[in-house]
């Protein structure tokens, strides 16, 4: 008899191809069925999505492999800055045409990534366009019953801390685009700040400790300024924030020495994926304790008060820095 | 003291205006965190995700409430053809510019089948880009620990069921192109097609019923033909189609008549979103009884063989149909 195996469209291979061998988790179906299933565990689900669009959240040059984990990595920021562990993502990868070697480093990125923070890819959907990619990712985790880390609950009195350090992604971006920093710094140091750019490092290890101690927390995606307002906001409070205790990288430490950038661009420039909390003045010991444990640098650069919602940076001669632009908007 | 209200940027601004007002579940925190919660119900979790494009899954001339109801309708006929019922959605829009008129009639959409399906706005991204408009919605639902009903378990002596009219949605984006369906129909017909092309109609009523009597289902999308083998492909079983039986709209079947469409057209077109089932034989008395109940229409078209895997489309003469094209493809 004749063979009657349906052909198989260029969608359903494209994802087989590429993408199957990324769905490691058995609710994933191999990617077989028309949705994925996350087990009752007891815990919480939290759902965070973030998209990235090409020229705009990354460079039609940058490498795929990086693309790919950049837009999960954006995610996997989200989740461990509201203090919960990965269980899984889906996929909307909106695509020109299928190039086998822009699929083929972007899906091994997506897949080093997945395994290296246990975030399995659970579904997706393929679709044709005829403008920039763009990368949906909407990731799943799990926290305790009522424990995920609102940006609410920050309370006067608690340190304002942050993860790693801040405006180096915007240096990043400032070199791809041929700005005054590529100028400056040596090859060491670019190719540091452009990884910074393209490859966030998301602060999974220190999300536990996030939800042990955090009144409150989120992640800097749009500059720490406007980020640190909208938590203050939500939690009806202000702070006042000692700019030269901000965590800079030696390049960028370096670059605000010269003036060839000022503090306003760094702590404006977003793309930190860092982690924003309050921690009560009690618990910041035991918080920077913990982010020993995890290998996670932390930094208090200021102090949560009472007051009307914008916060205040100070430089170190306790001068309000006046800043023009807090954040960055799409709109 | 002076006004220290930080100023919102305009992705908050419009988030706040268009979008807070769909965000009725507490755990949408009225979008004003980073991420949703979804509460441990002891049910098992299905996720999908869906996206639509401008030019490629709806035109640039579409109304936009019917952009936005398709959209999310896309996702609720996944869950309901997996038996489950909608627990919330996330929501990614890539927008060229924050256009009022446009974002106010897409919210209406939006919100207005948010409410008909109980499926609340939960979180999203709303990101600028230079190319098409783009929506990715992932849909969360519920389903009993194990209940979800996959594309596999079709076994050979089940009936093949699917509900509603095939075929209409790809004879109303042949109107909206212009193509001969155009010039035939009368301007009632023509409506209907074009509605069913622009905002499908989610089986949600007929979940529950799913999820009792079929051994395997998943929602028409690219075409009954391809879905169909994909299904069957899944179980590895093959089906034995009667095309006459095929439940066809009096616009389709008239064009139909007429010569104006073959039934390769209707059958390959996609955008149906009609459920695709196997129900056993012992159990379509008792389905068609809930069918009847939810009022949608369920219609026996075949059966499931035990055979290679490519189904069969059989004439009113019990010849072979020949399908060149069983469904879309995007690449």
């Amino acid at each position: 008899m004749t063979d009657r195996k349906p052909p198989i469209s260029g969608e359903d291979s494209l994802i087989a191809r590429y993408f199957r061998p990324l769905a490691t988790d058995p609710g994933a179906f191999n990617l077989g069925d028309d949705a994925a299933v996350l087990k009752a565990s007891g815990d919480d689900l939290v759902v965070t999505t973030d998209a990235i669009v090409e020229g705009v959240h990354f460079l039609p040059e940058d490498p795929p492999d990086t693309v790919a984990r950049k837009a999960l990595r954006v995610n996997l920021s989200d989740l461990a800055a509201k203090g919960a562990t990965p269980a899984g993502f889906v996929l909307t990868l909106a695509l020109r045409d299928a190039d086998d070697a822009w699929l083929t480093s972007f899906a091994r990125g997506l897949r080093s990534d997945a395994d290296l923070f246990g975030c399995p890819l659970l579904g997706g959907d393929t679709v044709s366009t005829p403008g920039p990619l763009m990368i949906s990712i909407t990731a799943l985790g799990r926290v305790p019953a009522g424990k995920m880390v609102h940006r609410s609950g920050a309370r006067p009195g608690d340190r304002v801390v942050v993860t790693g350090t801040i405006g180096d992604a915007t240096l990043g971006l400032d070199i791809l685009r041929g700005g005054a920093a590529a100028v400056v710094v040596d090859t060491a140091a670019k190719s540091m700040l452009i990884g910074r750019y393209r490859v966030p490092q998301p602060r999974s290890a220190l999300a536990n400790a996030v939800r042990d101690h955090a009144h409150a927390a989120m992640d800097v995606s749009d500059g720490l300024a406007g980020d640190l307002a909208k938590l203050c906001e939500a939690s009806g409070v202000s702070a006042v924030i000692d700019a030269p205790s901000i965590p800079l990288s030696t390049a960028a430490a370096t670059l605000l020495a010269r003036g060839t950038i000022g503090i306003e661009a760094l702590v404006s420039g977003g793309d930190d994926y860092e982690i924003l909390c309050a921690i009560p003045e009690a618990g910041f010991e035991a918080f920077a304790e913990a982010a020993r444990a995890a290998a996670v640098a932390v930094t208090a650069i200021g102090t949560v008060i009472a007051d009307a919602p914008a916060p205040r940076f100070l430089d170190g001669e306790g001068r309000e820095i006046a800043l023009k632009r807090l954040s960055y908007s799409h709109f």
